[in-house]
């Protein structure tokens, strides 16, 4: 990357308020960076860019690898630019520290939406901690807000926390699933259904188009057993079945998305969901850094690991232990 | 309550171990007490009594108020104490501190239950925090194991984040559930249903009982779509029908808890579940300890206060105030 000075962040900021790609990409890598003048440099791009005005809705996105994520984000993203929108598709992946892949690694994927004009794509390094990735990833909004996109697509594949961490970073949470039915059923992870506002039963085509039906319906009742949400209309929530290969189903999701943001606008919870979710990621981020923060230190190390075997051996309560650990670590 | 002395406490450490019920619910209420030497007399107790050899089974119950949960749980246990079984209950109510009810505050329920010899009936006194509530409740279930009771059924009515602490402290949690459908469904708690390992739906006689077999189907539905868990046998989780009117359905639902705590003693799961309860309830009591340590400094609480500000006004990310918190409470 090339040296930056005061000079050019002006010019940066400007171009990136203007909507340039290849800024806003710059801006991205700088606030991934862990160098230092980097993350300096960064954090004053973003603070000029907290005053530009926002209209982003955005859109977080889970499901299990093989599900066609890709496709359906391509396919979706390519009508909503036919719609005169624009539209910043994201990627996170806490797995590919580990596994060296990356979901949007493979260049020839989204290859039609990639070549767009109003499309931005960006994958995610991932490198480092939860709360790395959070941060980075909510700074990354702000810059494809910042440069006038309509829509942030926030694609995960769901490993870890990573789920938790978009759904507190977007509008509408939609899981993906692949049509299945009796033995061949995966399940999903437990948790993941609370979370989602709309759940799109994917590949609803050809041969798998009517178990792609019987899917639906088995999700539609089990979401029918959870108790109903004040921020949510009455009907929801809800789920559509979609087919990225026919492109069909794609207007009524996005239909469905529309409908939500707006009634969710309409009745006051659209501002007060996302103050909440900000709330919820400062307390989730405080114990993430307090643990980093206790676990650093070698002495605390050990005094953890002791009090877990005590704990395991019934020798401590784990509330008392708790008590005893934070006395000693607040002196 | 009249004072003790250390000879009294060696007293009542052998009346419990010989099952002495008065003497196990003086120690519960010393364990329950704010006062600073009956704090340290209650831990004198429990220190003595965790070498004790325990056999108890511990069982979590949940749902909402009117479902039934004492008629079910004292027909369950007036079935386990034909069978030789010894039963306790303790019953959770974290409302109650602000309603000023309680569970078992009423005298008259579980009247048949509680003349029987081998049952014990505890209702929570639930002052304070959650982190106080499960401090007391486990200090409650040491002491009934210690007494020899070969069932401890942990009753909560899951208000807050009670269900999560007593499926922490439990090695089978079940759900109870009324039987509905259609427009009378209340719906579950978002997260409760993920935690079961049985639900149980009551009153599956007389008019209701074709409404909770469809409700039945429905749960059993909704449990095929999580993914199956390692520590569970093939067929779990279930859902199973029940009656405590006409004493149906309870033969079965033990047999099941029975045959799922078998399996998991059987298959390793048993212990390794109860290690990873335990550090996970270590984990949560250390983040509120640390909240309840840092909010109550009148400092700190300003400076939260004017960083969610900030955060609300997109300021600041919640990932920055939380590291810049971070900061200034470890200098």
């Amino acid at each position: 990357m090339t040296d930056f000075t005061e000079i050019n962040l002006i010019e940066i900021i400007e171009k990136i308020k203007a909507g340039d790609r290849r800024s806003l990409s710059r801006a991205i890598t700088l606030a991934e960076s862990t160098r230092k003048d980097h993350q300096r440099y960064s954090k004053k791009i973003i603070q000029q860019l907290i005053s530009h005005p926002k209209k982003s809705v955005k859109i977080g996105l889970t499901g299990t690898p093989g599900v066609g994520k890709s496709t359906f984000i391509e396919t979706l993203g390519l009508q909503l630019i036919q719609k005169g929108k624009k539209v910043a598709v994201l990627a996170i992946d806490p797995s590919s520290s580990k596994t060296g892949g990356s979901i949007l690694g493979d260049k020839t994927r989204m290859e039609l939406l990639s070549k767009e004009p109003n499309a931005f794509i960006r994958p995610s390094p991932n490198r480092g901690s939860l709360g790395g990735v959070a941060k980075r990833t909510r700074e990354a909004i702000k810059l494809c807000e910042a440069a006038g996109y309509d829509i942030i697509l926030v694609e995960t594949v769901g490993v870890g926390q990573s789920e938790t961490m978009v759904s507190e970073m977007t509008d509408v949470f939609c899981l993906l699933i692949a049509p299945a039915g009796g033995d061949e059923l995966q399940g999903v992870k437990r948790g993941i259904m609370e979370m989602s506002d709309i759940i799109l039963i994917n590949k609803a085509d050809g041969e798998l188009k009517a178990i792609a039906r019987q899917t639906s319906a088995q999700y539609e009742g089990a979401l029918r057993l959870f108790r109903h949400r004040k921020c949510d209309p009455p009907n929801f929530p809800k789920v559509i079945c979609v087919s990225s290969l026919k492109s069909s189903g794609l207007a009524e999701a996005w239909i469905t998305i529309d409908e939500l943001v707006s009634w969710r606008q309409k009745n006051g919870h659209f501002k007060t969901i996302r103050e909440n979710q900000k709330i919820a990621s400062f307390k989730r981020e405080l114990f993430n850094e307090f643990e980093n923060k206790i676990t650093k230190s070698h002495d605390i190390l050990l005094q953890i690991k002791a009090l877990e075997e005590r704990i395991g051996e019934d020798e401590i309560t784990p509330e008392l232990a708790a008590a005893y650990l934070i006395k000693k670590i607040f002196i």
